[in-house]
């Protein structure tokens, strides 16, 4: 896409610390790591988000991240590791082209938050929440 | 693994709300979840973290977190959603089963917190970095 940052990046019309790529996906560094090592994952053509990746695109995404998290934190020497993919501005997607963080992380650092996860479903919430992604599957 | 949760989840011994599964991975709700449809998708196998999947399990993984993607965020109706998984204890990792949540998100529900992002490397520090994990892949 024109004026997509990630596209550029991909075509080399803008300079990036490229990692590693497959057919249909490409990584390089975060150059505003939440640690150094900090990598991103993208497919190469433009999907705006998981929503648009294909089942090909997606798996080739999967398969560099999961070399990525082995090599990154046993590049890093690093104490664990965060997967992480934002999708849609309220999902806290910034660059509007599809990709996945790998983080790798050290003891107390504190750059991933956890989630702030609820009190369990009401009666019948669950059941009835279950029903409608099963519907939609 | 005996006394690991998931694996009681996958073997039936535990009482889950089974989303769908695949060969080699399954997926279920979270019952404590960051907004309601939150869903788990782990290894059918005991694996501890992304380290520890094949790259076969990896895959059916990454399928199935996909295929939930979409039909989360279109039953729950979110505004976006998140994909993201925390790997050993210091990635803040919790269940010793991996696992990768998906949470369908809603404008300012503010329950998935943003990267801490930190400055640009410093000179030299991408380059130093990128040879580091290069030589580790």
């Amino acid at each position: 896409m024109e004026d997509c940052i990630f596209c550029k990046i991909v075509a080399g019309t803008i300079p990036s610390y490229k990692v590693a790529e497959n057919q249909l996906a490409f990584a390089f560094l975060d150059i505003h790591p939440a640690n150094p090592g900090h990598t991103l994952i993208i497919p190469k053509r433009h999907a705006e988000n998981v929503f648009e990746t294909t089942p090909e695109e997606w798996r080739a995404i999967a398969d560099l991240t999961r070399e990525l998290s082995i090599a990154v934190e046993k590049a890093m020497n690093a104490d664990g590791l965060n997967i992480k993919m934002n999708n849609r501005v309220h999902g806290g997607q910034d660059v509007m082209h599809a990709h996945v963080h790998v983080v790798p992380r050290f003891k107390g650092d504190g750059v991933v938050k956890p989630l702030v996860q609820k009190p369990a479903y009401h009666e019948g919430g669950a059941e009835a929440t279950l029903e409608k992604i099963k519907a939609a599957l």
